[in-house]
């Protein structure tokens, strides 16, 4: 039975090294089935690199084997690591944070760290630098192929040990639910947050409701505005701004066919925070 | 026998959404062979969605499976359909004009409604807005596997019904051939336009000639010069401009190894006239 | 046994021309593994070409069939070549520089001149500008898929004559060891010279020494400091340089997460000149 092997890392595709990852994985088993989730990880930026996980990993079947390289500790003392999800799939990374998605909504089963003296590509000792190559890959193909199960990879560590960066829960008060803007959907310039339509929906809001948003950064107010909470973009008008269910069932933020991010330079991370509450009634006295 | 399935659409591969699709249609097959066209279509440009497919679909066998999704309309009442062209590939997209270069060029033999209550992934309901993950890939993935024939997306509708965007047709008037720039040969700046190989050659004009090129958009003239019909860009200078037969058997303009387009800053669309006719002699008196 | 078909072009993955590209391939055997080296090689570089070649081909193994498409030459008399490297993979390109790092470094076994007259794709007789389709992932496909022996690619010419770019070696003088920066590692903005790891360790430097880099663009001196020799990035501060074995054993220099190429604008080619020397002590009086 074909087990995928699929690689998203920081190091765009414009030069030989993810080629040169695939050339690795080829050479371990010529029949794996290769795929990229995506290589343009902005540099260093292990928590997009977790949340592209959290993205994808549960469209592919149980037994797929993730490699996940935004390293920006290659070569320090950080663990390098390969967890199974609460799911079945395999996701092999340093342990640096690109877990955190994973760990705290699909739910990790159990760790291991990967033991270099078997799981690293032979002839590679002089390299410090890319453990992608090297180690990473090797072992994920290694792991998909086959020729290792999964107490292959190294010794079993503690789940509770594999590192989280921090997050901020969604929280509601009064009659506002206020989140954080995750992520963007990168070319439509749509804000992802982090409030689930299930807990949106404690607000008594339906389909065709305007609802108040408003952004926060620090102390800065960039947007507080009356928009209508849309089924889909077509429920709007073009240039529209609407508030929807994403492709990960949280709530986003876009305007049809324009770009949310952009028009109101709207940025991500923790200190991005995002309000949503029934729209207030219009009263002319 | 192996079916291709050749993924198009304009999400970018910066995020996980082509991935998404990816696993969708590994789920479905672990066996099926994937491939992208392009999912660098600029957003909702259904004409360059439409072009980029006359310019690939030949190249694949009989059977081959394309999935196109540019979707401004996702969530509206727009059809979601599959076609069988003339040559025996199949194309499921939403109906919005992807298929209007197909449809004029290649033929369309057959065409279907997707029927979402077989053809839709299990449990992706109460999501509106990926319909590229939830319908449009696991249609065509079921396509290409086998798991359903092509009377299997769903109930047939009249090919006349499939929507055209509009096109200008070239036109020729005294010695002098007119189209429309249609699409950049976006890496290089070179200008395709619809004029034939065939027609153009009506002209009596002999690879080595000199010919006068316009451009015009709108009212404004943007170029208006002198060039050389050249066998292929060796044929003249480094920067300097020649007309030319592309990979699609059209007329293009260039300059080796510079970018035409970027030069005279001009674009493309139905508004943007090429005419091409034999340079005039130059008689001093 | 399977055998890779790996795609190197400066196209861009923007239009249909690589999407066309697979498609011919898989015409001719839909059993074929096909993988990308990388289709963004900026447009006639054919330098940029021949070392992403060099920084690949080895990780796959023997049998390997590599197609490389960066050819301003299109359409002139540039030969088009097929090549057995001496560790046993093939190259298939236009005969003008691309094999400059492999013919140096690993060595070219034999040289063969494609053969259009069998190896063409069929009706492909009047498009003279695409021979990336039309004769080179062709004949590729061909070779990948045992429908033609290497001899089946056209008759042999000697090895010297394939094209090679100038180069320079480094030299070691007094003892300051000078190369060139033959690229960047795109997206770290890391310099990669030709210095060796072994020649610079002829300078009787150990990891965590200072060394002295200075960088000369023809007249000019565009950097000269001292830095830390770092086993890797983690080995010095976020935002220090440091100078490190790249991912090919040969040195480079690198900010650890910054961009060395864009804080000092340093380019490539063999006009860059990078020095190497034990950093001196200081000595105040």
């Amino acid at each position: 039975m074909s087990k995928a092997l699929i690689l998203q890392t920081d190091f765009g595709t414009a030069d030989g090294a993810v080629s040169a990852m695939y050339g690795v994985a080829f050479s371990v088993d010529p029949e794996l089935k290769i795929f990229d989730l995506t290589h343009e990880i902005p540099q260093y930026d292990i928590w997009e690199a977790s949340y592209r996980l959290i993205q994808t990993v549960s469209y592919w079947p149980k037994g797929s084997v993730f490699v996940s390289v935004v390293d920006p500790g290659v070569g320090s003392t950080r663990r390098s690591i390969a967890v199974e999800t609460v799911d079945g799939q395999y996701i092999i990374t340093p342990d640096n944070g690109t877990l955190t998605h994973i760990k705290k909504m699909t739910g990790i089963m159990a760790a291991r760290v990967i033991d270099e003296s078997v799981n690293r590509l032979p002839n590679s000792g002089e390299s410090y630098t890319f453990h992608g190559r090297d180690v990473y890959v090797f072992t994920g193909a290694r792991l998909a192929g086959g020729v290792i199960d999964f107490a292959g990879v190294g010794p079993q560590v503690a789940v509770d040990s594999v590192i989280e960066l921090p997050t901020v829960s969604p929280k509601k008060e009064n009659d506002v639910i206020t989140g954080t803007i995750d992520v963007l959907d990168v070319r439509f310039g749509s804000l992802w947050t982090n409030i689930s339509r299930e807990s949106f929906l404690e607000l008594g809001i339906n389909h065709g409701d305007r609802v108040e948003i408003s952004i926060e950064n620090g102390t800065r107010t960039l947007y507080k505005n009356i928009i209508t909470y849309a089924k889909s973009f077509a429920d709007v008008y073009v240039g529209e701004p609407l508030l929807y269910v994403n492709s990960l069932d949280c709530m986003a933020v876009a305007i049809n066919q324009g770009s949310f991010a952009r028009a109101y330079n709207i940025g991500t991370g923790t200190s991005w925070k995002l309000g949503i509450r029934k729209a207030p009634k219009l009263v002319y006295e």
